[in-house]
């Protein structure tokens, strides 16, 4: 592929493209047939990059470009094509760690910033298939498989303190990247911003409560602090259900481009977050009262399984599979000593739930209020509906984030959402 | 100088300094005299490297030389040299913080691991000045200023979080040196290792119940893991009474060879650690009884005005000098914002307190049982006298990392040290 020098990025477009893929021989005999009767079309619908789906007579691939700024916004907002180097550097390392859960690699051009991958078919975005209401049975336990090996082989548990300090450093450059989530998670919702949005007018005073919350204020604080500050493991960084492609039977997880070394909570929160978002706007997808009732409880039960499942693998891995230099085995030998080892796991995996909490809470509170929405929301056209599914989704947020106490396991959450499925919220107008 | 091409590196004997310094105008000119004459000393009693006292007609300098291996132990432990170019690097950075208290930089030879500094006279090591029993009336001022200051101006308090990271990053490399650490104070001293000594027989049974006590191993896991995992600041990483040289008016810290992005409590906690043994330690060196009452007092207040004034300074530069990325000043606007980030301000140092207790008693511990024990205790020459001193230090230090509630306040230290005082342990004989 052409333009491996240095300042020889440029945006492709179709022919470029075209002319890319023929000449690596491997992508163009996957594709088959002439260079010229493939088609190329367009389809990226994330926030920031080019995506195309290429097909040829035998195969398709999928080709993932960054542009020097954010796409959502445009070129006002630059954003380092660097990004594109740490994508790739996370989807092989998670591709070893978990092998079959994310797309495979096969062509990586540095200078333009481009990735050519497997092309997903008949995969379509998670979050799409859970606004129509779709149950995905494998998600359980492909979500779980993924998280508890891409962070437990990436911690302290698994890793040598070189190793791990070495990976770290792999990933500090990515910093332009975690500074969006710092501003958008942790900072922009709870103050006036430029960027905000939400469902006016409706919600204009729980809008205008939470930048006058200052408890709340303390609680994200110390979350985006625990964000900067505390590389426990490889986070995906961005795992929402828009991160997932799903059929009946397969889970990807893709576009890491958010990877860095943060903590574990980042990413099982995202994922319980979301979860909550669809179980919240489930309610204003109804056509007929109770029809996506089965839906929602498979949606709550997800939640708890995604979480108690992950919590099991990470257990296992760390019983079987503890090679790093955190708690050294010499200091629990015998039989007492593999107790209190055990008692200590599950200590820690309470630390590790309370954070997830308050990161989850933090992650539903910015698709509300920030700038990033999501469709399980967005797509509800009723505007009043709307806020009522979006004020439930803060108030379990809002307790989430600064009543910890209240919420010590998985099913405190989801007895809470449950509460709050037909509450109604006191609405502005 | 000479030896500026990588592979270079050779161990400089007292005829090659001389050509090396001579080589070098300014330093010579610093010297001054005709290099034949200039005395040449190497004075080293640390662990780790050659240390030469060069003295001339005009002037002196020390010249410290790193050695692939631990001196300590010789040949048969390797340690690299880059550890030179990362005290060069932390040296660097803390005169810049902290003017005034680190020696002046005079050359640094990269291929060499070699560094030229001010020389630092009539300074002594504290250590040795303490185990004489001298008070130091500075000390508590220069050595607050200089934590405070380096610690907060290299946090996410004073950094945002892109050069934070990179901070990070630059220091990464000396993960050999944290590794000294991790084994020798996190780890060894509560295992059985070939390293490990104590004052036997004295102390045989405080070991072994130390190797046994699964409440403690769980507590130092926790530390060792922060240690590890936890960049909080810019650290020393050594910060002990024979990193710091004094005289009556003037403190200066030397020796970052540990220096990495780490807990910032593991500094203030070593400081602590040691003033607490040379506590301990100040009734083994009696001639009479009572005859160091009055430094043992000073200690004391030491203890507790090193805390109370590091916290102090520190919550002091966070309420002027708050430009990092953490805590956003707009998310506590007005007089009730305000209010919050305070409460949150003394919350946040509640938190260090803690992690400064529990570093201190790892610190403590390692000194007594570990590899590198401390004059303090080793220059108390009637064995059972130093085993009585070491038991009261370290029975302070188990409660310290495992009884946290009971140790909330300084206070609550220093009243716990002078109930030890004259305590009579159970020995081994």
């Amino acid at each position: 592929m052409a333009g491996d020098r240095a300042g020889d990025y440029r945006i492709l477009h179709e022919a470029d493209l075209r002319d890319c893929l023929a000449g690596q021989p491997k992508l163009a005999a996957l594709l088959g047939g002439e260079p010229a009767a493939w088609s190329i079309t367009e389809v990226g619908d994330g926030n920031l990059n080019l995506v195309f789906i290429v097909k040829g007579a035998r195969g398709g691939v999928a080709v993932k470009q960054a542009l020097p700024y954010v796409r959502l916004v445009g070129e006002s907002w630059p954003l380092p094509l660097s990004r594109a180097h740490y994508e790739y550097l996370a989807l092989s390392k998670q591709a070893e760690l978990a092998p079959g859960l994310v797309p495979a690699l096969l062509h990586h051009n540095e200078t333009l910033a481009l990735t050519v991958m497997e092309l997903l078919e008949p995969h379509i975005i998670m979050r799409k298939g859970m606004v129509a209401g779709t149950q995905y049975l494998r998600f359980v336990d492909d979500i779980t498989t993924f998280m508890a090996r891409t962070l437990f082989f990436s911690s302290d548990l698994a890793l040598s303190a070189a190793e791990k300090k070495e990976a770290i450093a792999a990933f500090a450059g990515n910093h332009a990247l975690c500074k969006i989530t710092e501003d958008l998670i942790f900072t922009d919702p709870y103050r006036i911003a430029e960027q905000n949005r939400w469902t006016a007018p409706y919600l204009d005073g729980l809008a205008a409560h939470l930048r006058d919350d200052m408890d709340l204020h303390v609680a994200v604080s110390r979350l985006k602090l625990k964000f900067m500050a505390s590389p426990e493991a490889l986070l995906h960084g961005d795992l929402h259900t828009g991160s997932i492609m799903v059929t009946e039977s397969e889970t990807r997880v893709i576009d890491p481009q958010f990877a860095f070394y943060g903590p574990m909570g980042f990413d099982v929160g995202a994922v319980l977050a979301n979860l909550l978002m669809a179980y919240f706007a489930s309610a204003g997808h109804e056509r007929a009262p109770g029809e996506r009732q089965v839906f929602e409880g498979w949606v709550l039960d997800t939640v708890e399984q995604v979480w108690n499942e992950f919590s099991r693998k990470f257990l296992d891995l760390w019983r079987s599979e503890a090679r790093g230099d955190a708690y050294p085995p010499a200091l629990f030998a015998g039989e007492k000593g593999a107790a209190r080892l055990e008692a200590e796991r599950q200590a820690y995996m309470q630390r590790l739930f309370a954070d997830t909490v308050g990161f989850a809470a933090a992650k539903t509170i910015r698709r509300i209020f920030g700038l990033a929405h999501n469709i399980d929301f967005e797509l509800i056209e009723d505007s009043r509906k709307r806020a009522i599914s979006e004020a439930r989704a803060v108030r379990l947020a809002r307790g989430m984030m600064v009543e910890a106490v209240a919420f010590r396991t998985i099913a405190d959450v989801t007895g809470a959402a449950r509460k709050l499925r037909d509450w109604m919220p006191e609405l502005s107008s």
